[in-house]
């Protein structure tokens, strides 16, 4: 399921594959965020295009909308969406606990109010797998619980050990529940369908542990005495300084098993993701580049910049020269930034392709240099 | 420059080709309207796919923002947006009237407030003109007052004087004014640039004449003396019943002359093309496939529909199963409407592309009914 292809020797990166139902994946990858099934403003055959395999989307949102129900309909998310990669969908633990206006754990799940129309819904460890396996999904992730920037340590270790239970009780449910999958394969071939979702979705645990050293400890080492497909590691980038990220970033991945992915969950900036991969992470979402690009802000080879800027207003060249993707191929800067200050939705097609072929391309540098062996050079010549 | 193909021996319609500096149209057109240089949502590339040869921009709004130094610079408007066929740009008369600030006629031009920033211009008819050889327009409409529905025939008479001294003084214009081509092509091949400007830029004239018969027979019957590549039928849609809207339509149609194509500006509804089409028109644009889309209007061989109904929710088939667009040939309606009911610009995009495809097939099947004598059977059974 995955195989570690090449170790570096300076730092803790390596290159791997990730074979999910639907295809192997070239690791380290960065996955776009597709919350809702689509990658704003972008078609799925134009992320598969840019060479994204593997996307992300949110079992809580798209419980809530357009309900389980209708994507069982399709057979499955990838179905629905028309997406041809593989897709990992997250829980929705930090969502629930983010964005939803009440939570509260109690009966071995979590109760929370939609934050689209106020309604209470109850969620278990079991039931989100449940819902990833109608999905089906090719990474389910595990309910968690988030608890946030700056909570003390006690509740930050109750926490903890509500996620360390949801997790053994999402291994289980992967492999025990029901598997819902529409009623005409349930009916054709039953008992068949089911085991082949208990193979075929794979699982991920989510460590936790708040900022505190010992709790990621706790959490990375116990995870890794269960039976899972890979490990995230979450509550990170909500707030504290770079420094605290990459110092817990650094407890939890190096106390989890050589041998298993590892995905930190949505981080982050392209130094970040350079960071990371050193201390071994193999797997990256983050709707930066993307929610970047609808706000007018470029990655390009010469730093971020500002599309409103106006040495653009003019300009026949394209936004960044040394670029070969859609946006800078055929349009000079000036009308970029035209469409963008005239508020036309196809600046933000273009800005979004643009800072996802930037992301996709640091990607690939970054596995060039592990495969010639002078990532070392590139990770500390990288700001 | 135009040549008519065939004529319908049951109505006026006409199969025409228009050839402009950039490419033949096949006539009758429908031209999807790009009033900023794109067509909203879509990227150029997919206009042109989609079959359209030929898209409307405005030159007002161009002249606003970017401006046309910016355009200049890029040679023309069309490689500004990367738009593969040819551009008509509408003058902007009928936005300064409906949308500027205050417009105020004086001097030989019109003194108006930018609807963007509230700064004052000035344009003449000349310089209207001077503004479309720098966008470098495959056509260019002259400068027209747009008198509103509900004025007085007094009034309406004067503004339409105004706009048959206007139309004289763009042909004149198009003839001896400064070309203004980007630096070094004016210094290369001055004079010779000029006079092929001259040659290619295509100039329309705007008939008006408001709601009253005999106005209308006076504009185009005036303007049919004149020495214009084309004529549109102006100042119509505006509010009046659709009665009149075609009364009127048929008044200036009949009375120019047979050997220019015909354009009526801002129609329609399918139906209104039909009729349109019926009573000789051969050129047609309007935001109504574009902007319907984006408000979740949808046009359907059964008619139009609301993507937001309730129907759709769980529907794995496309909106339209008999359409062969993007969208329906890789979209369950369930997957468009829960895109656009989470407010996915995808969406927007989705539903642009279907019903442009069907403005477009709608256009393909007047052709056709022409080429084949039966568009008046074709016309009759519209509705």
């Amino acid at each position: 399921m995955f195989k570690i292809i090449k170790k570096d020797s300076g730092t803790k990166a390596r290159l791997g594959l990730l074979t999910t139902k639907n295809g192997t994946i070239e690791t380290p990858v960065f996955m776009p965020v597709g919350t809702i099934g689509t990658v704003k403003s972008l078609s799925p055959f134009e992320i598969y295009g840019e060479g994204f395999k593997i996307m992300l989307s949110n079992a809580y949102h798209l419980f809530l909308r357009p309900g389980t129900d209708v994507i069982e309909k399709f057979g499955s998310l990838r179905k629905f969406t028309g997406y041809g990669g593989s897709i990992l969908t997250d829980s929705g633990g930090f969502q629930i606990f983010s964005l939803a206006k009440f939570a509260k754990i109690k009966n071995g799940g979590v109760e929370f109010m939609s934050h689209i129309d106020g309604e209470t819904h109850f969620f278990t460890p079991e039931r989100v797998i449940e819902i990833q396996k109608i999905l089906d999904s090719d990474i389910m992730m595990q309910l968690d619980v988030f608890s946030g920037h700056g909570v003390k340590k006690e509740r930050a270790e109750k926490d903890l050990d509500t996620t360390l239970r949801w997790a053994e009780k999402s291994i289980e449910a992967k492999k025990t529940g029901v598997f819902n999958r529409r009623t005409e394969r349930k009916t054709g071939t039953g008992n068949e369908a089911r085991y082949e979702a208990e193979k075929d979705n794979l699982l991920f645990l989510i460590t936790q542990g708040n900022f505190f050293e010992d709790l990621r400890e706790k959490s990375a080492r116990i995870m890794s005495g269960l039976d899972a497909d890979g490990y995230a590691i979450g509550g990170l980038a909500v707030g504290e300084t770079k420094e605290t990220m990459l110092e817990m970033l650094g407890i939890s991945a190096s106390n989890l098993p050589e041998t298993k992915p590892r995905y930190i969950m949505g981080v982050g900036t392209p130094a970040d993701i350079v960071k990371a991969v050193a201390l071994g992470i193999d797997m990256f979402d983050c709707v930066l580049p993307t929610r970047n690009a609808r706000n007018g802000f470029v990655f390009t080879s010469r730093g971020t910049v500002n599309i409103k800027n106006s040495v653009y207003k003019s300009e026949t060249l394209p936004i960044d020269p040394e670029c070969s993707c859609f946006c800078c191929k055929n349009f000079g800067a000036a009308y970029v930034r035209h469409a963008f200050m005239s508020r036309e939705i196809f600046s933000q097609r273009l800005l979004t392709v643009h800072n996802l072929h930037f992301y996709q391309n640091l990607i690939m540098q970054i596995r060039k240099s592990i495969e010639n062996g002078n990532f070392y050079e590139f990770y500390k010549n990288y700001d």
